[in-house]
């Protein structure tokens, strides 16, 4: 059995963690990393994870070094270098950049969704700003419209790194915005997803009820 | 002279896109690429930019292909493929997820400095919520703080994928933040960022007075 060389401070909640955990079980790599949760918001950093990432944010992976490696993209780049099967990321050639573009798509919605998160959970309610939540939202939809048509294209059949990020954000929209009702309006991603959503990885890195 | 075959999309007040531009300055790339110049807001989004990354953000890099890349790091890093010196991002080993994560760093004072600037700016003056602003600004101090570490101990010497989003970073604290009075509090990363300002990719990067 692999010793525990890596640690991953994560909170189960964070689709960004996720990402990574994703990674480490598609690779094999889960049994090399520690998980460590921590509870953490913008104005409640974690001491924890400053000591480690002055930044204060999650996912950070402290290696045996002493090293901490952030953010989840630079995670997600180490890990997929650690292991000897098929690259999640590819190497080199066209395909690398076009998947980490739609990879980057996926964390936009991400973002979209995290600044809805903030504005709507943890602002104070007098202080919303609706012009606000709407652009993040219908950033939320133009990449969804886009998704829906790389899934009818077959672009999200490898379940690489754009697959994953992808995977990841559509489970982050069911958790934060269950109302959303995605499915109707993009039948294809829905249907990749609902096949997606039942990798093992996927499940076993499901946010808390 | 080479034929400019990429489009890059950008504003010369976005940071992210001036690590881009810093970027092709430093590995001779400028002539290759069309400045495409566009004016958005998260509330206000350019239909030229979203037409070719629904995210809607810039930098954005067309290529003659009509594929586009986004966002900056993913950019940079395709980028740093194209050219033949020395690669700005360390291809392999312990030193490339280091840089990287000095580079995310770096990012997330950008982030931090952005997230302020939209409060503070798109934001109605009566929606402003103090203890966010308060979190942002924590969080870019002690980033600086691990930056002056970093200066003070000899890793900003190589102008790298690190040192260009830091030195990105610090211009656009300029920019916006003119009276932080960093360079007081963190003198050895000051005496850095004097030298580093000054280089031909910087100054012609310079975002608007």
């Amino acid at each position: 059995m692999p010793s525990k060389n890596m640690t991953l401070f994560y909170s189960p909640a964070s689709p960004f963690a996720r990402k990574v955990l994703v990674l480490l079980h598609e690779t094999g790599q889960l049994p090399t990393v520690e998980l460590f949760d921590v509870q953490l918001s913008p104005v409640s950093p974690s001491g924890e994870v400053i000591a480690r990432n002055p930044a204060g944010k999650i996912p950070a992976l402290e290696l045996a070094n002493g090293d901490t490696l952030h953010d989840s993209r630079v995670i997600l780049d180490y890990l997929d270098h650690q292991h000897s099967g098929e690259p999640l990321i590819p190497r080199d050639g066209a395909n690398r950049w076009k998947r980490l573009s739609l990879a980057s798509l996926a964390d936009a919605v991400l973002d979209a969704a995290i600044l809805i998160r903030y504005e709507t959970f943890l602002r104070p309610e007098d202080l919303h700003w609706p012009t606000w939540l709407n652009a993040q939202q219908d950033k939320i939809e133009r990449v969804l419209a886009e998704l829906e048509t790389q899934a009818d294209t077959g672009q999200l059949q490898c379940f690489d790194i754009a697959s994953i990020s992808i995977a990841c954000a559509l489970g982050y929209l069911d958790f934060r915005q269950p109302q959303l009702d995605w499915r109707n309006r993009f039948p294809r991603l829905a249907s990749w997803y609902a096949e997606a959503s039942q990798r093992g990885s996927m499940l076993d890195s499901q946010p808390p009820a």
